[in-house]
């Protein structure tokens, strides 16, 4: 199977310990104590807690950008439960490895890098007594660490079956028709960003009209009524729209967003993330 | 005394300077500077603003997983004052270090880490006119880069009697029985981490019974009072209770902590950092 | 014109990107790729969005403390319209660049860092078709990994014309005349800090009373209106003041600050960045 890191390491962290809290510092701590030569890059510690889809959808966003090296991801709310933790390495691209809970956190984005992974479930520090709660600490940056100081991967675990691994549901999205005949996507807000635009769970399309109308599921009561029939007009960059205009870009990951030039579409329309929203063809 | 640091140098940061402005940046850049070497580890900068018993207490819960460097602790409500800039030294841990103000901040880690500790006052570089409010990066990350880049700890100034340091009030619990004689262990709430898990002033004892009931002193009218009484399970794991169940657990640091699986303690019980909580043997 | 980096590159990073999703983690990731042996220095990210000219303040301010490398900033509402990227390098201090967009936010700190300015503008990577709404991902962390891989400054672009380099507009003050006669000195508050003190846009003076009285102009409804008339004592450092006291100090960074000690003056007077306020001469 798969060899050892050839540099002295890179370690992508992401996690949902918030910037408030030793906690990524310690982890960060844990790491070049380990492995003195690794660097560690901090992707996000602000993944919504537990929140094991965000997370899993931020490491999707990111992966394209990363190079060798290794991902270390904790949004583990099954810490010291019987859920495994796992190292994963990439086929094709035998210095890029993933390592953390096997919960779904860590396999879109593993895939994505390369397709075929092989898998390792790393051996459980906690198999005695003794506090079992902070396994990035404890069980995942020793195990980065490791690959980061040339272990080979085998040595991380027992190798087990890739199709056992905990695959996450990420949204898709749907079409279907209006009473009036309109055609209409559904897709769900994947991701609300600091600048609070709207990332849909839908790529681009070639047939997509010039303006969209915002149209929302008859079940969706939590947005802003007045966001209803709002018109969204298809722009390439935000500067195609006024300052203040709503709009539908592709985004910097290739994804429709829905936003709204130098302003927050999400505070503007009540939209939050998993929020379901249509974008209709514009009345005729 | 104590020798210069071995390696190309580490420096543990932690401050209350928060993540917004760019002080933590600032402090990273002068000693980039000054030691092109070393390497930064920030382990926070959001400790509450001019909390010094808070950010004494993450430095003791982060020390046992810090390797050789130098910790550099800027939680400074006395800059300006003529309260001393001080370096510790760890004698059974000669590559260890800690730079900072001296209020407390710096010893409990500073002992916990190996036990006998010599002291020298940093000589100060405002003793004549101009702005003397930022030590963090005029006086503290100089001291930090002075020891990454080999200097030897008598160089940073004068000797002091370590028994002169100011030392923190860290709270400790205590015990008494309530009117129905019941037993009961009244502790702090000394954190609330970024889950909303409550850390409190008191270790496990064996003797714990395996649920606990919740009370709180009679003048601590702060929590909601629907709290009284709650059942705490006593689990070993996050996952041993249902999701959205109260517990007590021995957390990553020894402690005990009230949690709830998968949600905020702090915010269900209304309890916050400082708060006086009680830990009952249930009714009969 | 200007050489390349001499050393194996330190870039000073500082965005509006927030630290809550993993923007500013890609591009470190993209830096550690095309650059791996320069280390990133995080300033900050939380400069507010949009706000180009809160970003050139933050920088001003830093520069004084950085040494060599690259100044990476990115606050960047017109990311894919036709403002132009750009870097810029100090004649006299030939190791110190600085990319971003040509927006107002680079040029001040660039100044300041040592008076004649020499630009390029940086070949646009969205010439064609695609996603052009995260340049520093694409576009300027290339630019400086090119720098600190020893890129010569001229083949990162066409050379332009300094002065056709957009210049902000940075607050200035005045003064005026009271009805009563009294002088009084109206400033802008141009940056409040995470510990609430109001960074004033003016120098001390010698002829600075000891005391100010605290004053609005007429259509500053904004303020907390019993704030009008509090005395400010003229401060040297904040254990200058009682605890709580409001106080007027020299900061760091060499301006007048509005502060109190070991407290928030921004939240107790209840002014925000932007305001206006008049230090007065106390009433006879």
């Amino acid at each position: 199977m798969t060899g050892p890191l050839a540099s002295s390491g890179t370690v992508f962290f992401l996690s949902d310990y918030g910037n408030h809290d030793e906690f990524a510092g310690v982890v960060r701590a844990v790491i070049r104590r380990l492995a003195p030569a690794a660097v560690v890059i901090d992707l996000t510690h602000e993944i919504p807690p537990f929140d094991v889809a965000a997370g899993a959808r931020a490491l999707l966003r990111a992966v394209p950008h990363l190079g060798e090296g290794v991902v270390l991801a904790v949004v583990d709310p099954g810490v010291g439960s019987s859920r495994r933790g796992v190292a994963l390495s990439v086929v094709e691209e035998p210095s890029r490895f993933f390592v953390g809970p096997d919960n779904g956190l860590l396999l879109p984005a593993a895939q994505a890098a390369g397709g075929e992974i092989v898998a390792v479930e790393l051996a459980n520090p906690h198999a005695g007594a003794g506090s079992a709660t902070f396994d990035g600490r404890d069980l995942f940056a020793p195990a980065a660490a490791a690959l980061c100081r040339g272990a080979g991967f085998a040595e991380l675990g027992q190798q087990i079956d890739p199709d056992t691994l905990v695959r996450p549901l990420l949204p898709a999205s749907r079409h279907s028709m209006l009473p009036d005949g309109r055609r209409v996507q559904w897709c769900r807000v994947t991701w609300v960003d600091h600048f609070g635009n709207l990332q849909l769970s839908t790529p681009p399309a070639t047939g997509d009209p010039d303006v969209f109308a915002l149209v929302f599921p008859e079940d969706e009561t939590s947005a802003a009524m007045d966001a209803v029939g709002r018109m969204l007009r298809r722009a390439r960059v935000f500067s195609d729209l006024r300052v203040g205009e709503l709009g539908v870009i592709v985004d910097a990951n290739g994804s429709l967003a829905l936003v709204i030039r130098e302003g927050s579409a999400a505070e503007l329309l009540g939209i939050r993330e998993g929020h379901v929203v249509g974008l209709a063809e514009p009345p005729a």
